[in-house]
């Protein structure tokens, strides 16, 4: 039986304790034919009754006990099981067809799901999640399966599961479940961002967890180098024990970094700031001591929702988030929409490489209407802290001139009707494109801060999608081209005396973090979590040591190369 | 009435003559219910039977007229006219939804063109071009519409239409018709390359030229600068005439270099060299006086069949065209497919980014027996002329090693069984990542040459899909950043001591001429009817005067600012 699994660290942490393998129930159909339509019309009727009450007390519940965000998932839950759109198809299809209900049903959700999968988008992913978790609800009381409650769970426990659903998730009690590890998904998938938001140490994606783990084996989930043991020997639990307690000291040593500045030991003194995609983001950031918003992500605003935000709407987000955040700066992302992610309500032609599409700047500058209130909200809530906005996917400098002159248009305006706007808002870009990187210093004359976007900067200049695991291999933050394209952008803005800052997964990671430090970048965003590790390494880097450290990474062959050379020198594991 | 169109110009000269605005009939299905369903199957293969007997007689009248290029197309057609999947699915739709074979035909046609033009892969799309062509011509006999045939055309004429088909083009005779401007289409469309072909001028995408021109009236087509005037002045009328006269004054000139090297006033020599995709391109290549093959596009092998071709098949392929090019450096790109390029028989996933996906070399890499099928059949072929092998989409260091790994297994594996191999075989990578344009100076130590791949690398670069309409306009070979980037692997290779080629269609473009060759670019290669009016420029360009052109370019802003800066002072026209 095998001993040690390998997956994607997704939570940090290490927990022991007793597997509970969550099984899938077989909800293969055995039925398809149905000699009365009508009886099965019933049927369903009454299995999407007894569901909606089901999840109307798993809300109250979830809403008492695990707060309000939570509860929501289950509002969504009831709001499917409601929709015209998937009710009405299954029924039709009974009646058309002659079939079971569970057979019509298992069609028609299978049909959404495929549909909502394939937009690859985010918000758009979790309504298939989302439908998935409801439908197989009402499976299996059509089928007359019994789907084991994870609430139900007393003693401390791993978690053993293909996956977790959201509806899995928000029954978890932390007290008890203690980690958990999972077939499929990656750091970014449902059960991981949520492992995290619950801090429990959680690896994914082991491929084969469900098949190799027995029920009641003694398990170890290290969540932070991602394996998963099973069975330990007397030395790996005496090993891993002493690991859970270094990162619980660890974890107690960030936190008394919380309102601290982030110096490095030669006292040079760089930003660490917190991307957020809502106002509801604002607890975690202040709980880490971010020193500032590095990337407000707007595009929640606009989405789940049929007709674009309101103005109103807007200022009143963003004013709550530069408020809250009290004169430190907040950096305002305009608009990223379109290619993958997709907004219903304004009905955008389906591309055939959506991340080389019309989108971010491309779509506002086309759609301006939809533009100019974004950009007046943002005026006005300028008046009411240090908000500070920022142009994503600028390729050419005619759009970057394009947007300021729309942007400058409405500060005027504005100004004219005596409305409050800041002077000093400072306007940047993202420099997420190849061309802008190479271009730097171009266009270091015309914007006051750059911040550099990694994920995006990273697969274009690899020409691979880092959604498409066939080529994800490809997704290298440490290739030398990349760090040369860094590099480039650091210098090119320091030369015009403007700040360099990253709101990419890269600036929180901790190879990336000396050579980062070396390069000159200026101001590190992360998720909020990653804050205190961050602040607590960059304590022990000497920036003046770092580099010439650096520009030895830039002549290294490979990703391969970048990383042992760091590891070698600079790692803290 | 509008007087002048602007379009893009898609074969160059000056073409004046009368307008035959060739209407598209109106297909509008007008009866869909059917009262008889065998009725209909008898009628569809009545028009299926007249359809057959119509294209065998056009296919015999192209193949003694045309020549057998032309003549396959209708080989196509008539396979699509026996083609069961189209055919059956027809009839079926006929019996099982009791409605006309009018209507059946359509929906059927359109399902397939739909599938086959989303598919974006030029082979692809003339297939849906094809079977769009085809499925008219048998509508027409079905719904007694007159399809006028452009072959009976014998006075000199302009064709004015809102896209010609394989069918039209292929009657065109070119000793009456003198142009053609049509409502669609770009430079890579079927009547482009088609106008090309014929060496008539022309200018397609106008929008609206069937709109605008009335049948009869005179009118110029200028496919040098893309414009179509529509009755002209006296002064228009003799300001085109001598246009017209000095362009076949100019080919006259550039016929007089077929022979020649091609070196600049100040006796730098640079090689102008031809891509091409089959061997059955080798005519136009020698007739035009290229000095090499720069690319010898692969893909065409692989495409319109059921299976892998094998290595001796391929191997004949390629002795072809070293042998014919008697001496010559002939440059072959192993196989480019993948993403948007699908072999049916590999059965590739769907990827949502095609472009950012798992193609060319990463593919090659995967499915290694059909890669080392390819490059055994180039190692025989390099025994027999002057071979070079190129790798296509080289992102990392490790692929490049890994690919000439196997290169060398296969090379070892052939000469320990005696085969006759080069061992002078020169092995060079495509430059269209941006990634390998950035680390190149770590590549350059690892290659014999670079050839850049204009077209994939500004497309990346620019993050910008070049097949998009709705991006198009980011597609920008003058960008300052592509430039730098170009620059830095000049720059790189030489100081290794390595040349440097060009292949996507930057190098055949006479604005990029005049700073390529300032920056030191070694190998242009372009399509053959590109060579002698590139010969013809860069035998009035001094390299020592550009060098210092190219750095001031570099620093430019803008594309815009680039192109003005060239045409004030290269540019020809």
């Amino acid at each position: 039986m095998l001993h040690s699994l390998k997956g994607i660290a997704a939570s940090a942490g290490v927990a022991i304790a007793k597997a509970f393998v969550h099984e899938e129930p077989d909800f293969t159909i055995k039925q398809k034919e149905a000699k009365n339509p009508s009886d099965e019309i019933k049927r369903l009727d009454e299995a999407l009754a007894i569901s909606r009450e089901e999840l109307t007390a798993i809300k109250e519940k979830a809403l008492n006990e695990l707060g309000e965000d939570k509860a929501e998932i289950f509002s969504a839950h009831l709001l499917v099981l409601s929709d015209p759109e998937l009710v009405d198809a299954v029924k039709a299809k009974v009646n058309e067809d002659s079939v079971t209900a569970e057979f019509a049903l298992n069609e028609v959700a299978n049909m959404f799901i495929t549909m909502f999968e394939n937009m690859d988008n985010e918000y758009m992913k979790e309504r298939a999640a989302d439908i998935r978790d409801v439908s197989r609800r009402v499976l299996g009381h059509l089928m007359g399966i019994e789907v084991v409650s994870l609430a139900a769970i007393e003693e401390d426990t791993i978690i053993i599961a293909h996956d977790l659903t959201p509806s899995d998730t928000a029954q978890l009690n932390p007290d008890v479940i203690k980690g958990f590890a999972t077939n499929i998904g990656g750091r970014t998938s449902h059960s991981a961002i949520m492992s995290r938001s619950l801090e429990i140490p959680a690896v994914v994606g082991t491929k084969e967890a469900t098949a190799k783990i027995e029920n009641g084996a003694l398990v170890i989930v290290d969540g932070i180098d991602g394996h998963v043991i099973v069975n330990p020997t007397e030395e790996e639990l005496a090993a891993y024990e002493q690991k859970q307690a270094d990162y619980e000291a660890q974890k107690a040593e960030w936190a008394k970094l919380v309102n601290k500045k982030t110096t490095t030991q030669d006292t040079h003194h760089v930003e660490l700031a917190a991307n957020i995609g809502t106002p509801k983001d604002l607890d975690g950031v202040i709980n880490n001591g971010a020193e500032g918003i590095g990337l407000y992500r707007t595009e929640f605003l606009y989405m789940g929702r049929t007709e674009l935000p309101s103005e109103e709407e807007q200022y009143e987000a963003y004013k709550e988030v530069v408020e809250r955040m009290d004169g430190k700066p907040v950096v305002i992302r305009t608009l990223d929409i379109g290619g993958d992610k997709e907004l219903p309500y304004l009905d955008l032609p389906h591309e055939l490489n959506p991340f080389l599409g019309h989108r971010a700047i491309r779509l506002c500058l086309e759609k301006q209407d939809m533009f100019r209130a974004q950009l007046r909200a943002l005026l006005r809530a300028s008046a009411h802290g240090n908000l500070k906005i920022m142009f994503p996917m600028i390729a050419t400098l005619e759009e970057l001139r394009q947007a300021k002159q729309i942007l400058h248009e409405e500060k005027d305006k504005l100004q004219a009707s005596n409305v409050d706007v800041s002077d000093e808002m400072e306007v940047g870009i993202m420099v997420e494109i190849p061309s802008t990187a190479v271009a730097a210093p171009q266009f270091a004359k015309e914007v006051d801060f750059f911040s550099i976007g990694t994920n995006d900067l990273i697969q274009y200049t690899m020409a691979a999608d880092r959604m498409n695991e066939r080529v994800s291999y490809l997704y290298q933050p440490y290739h030398p081209a990349v760090l040369r394209l860094i590099d480039m952008v650091i210098q090119a803005a320091h030369a015009e005396g403007k700040w360099v800052g990253m709101c990419g997964e890269m600036a929180g990671d901790e190879i990336a973090i000396p050579l980062l430090l070396g390069l000159g970048l200026d101001e590190f965003s992360m998720s909020a979590t990653s804050i205190l590790p961050a602040r607590s390494q960059i304590s022990k880097l000497s920036k003046a040591e770092l580099e010439s450290f650096a520009q030895e990474a830039l002549t290294k062959d490979t990703a391969d190369g970048v990383e042992q050379l760091v590891r070698s020198k600079y790692s803290q594991s």
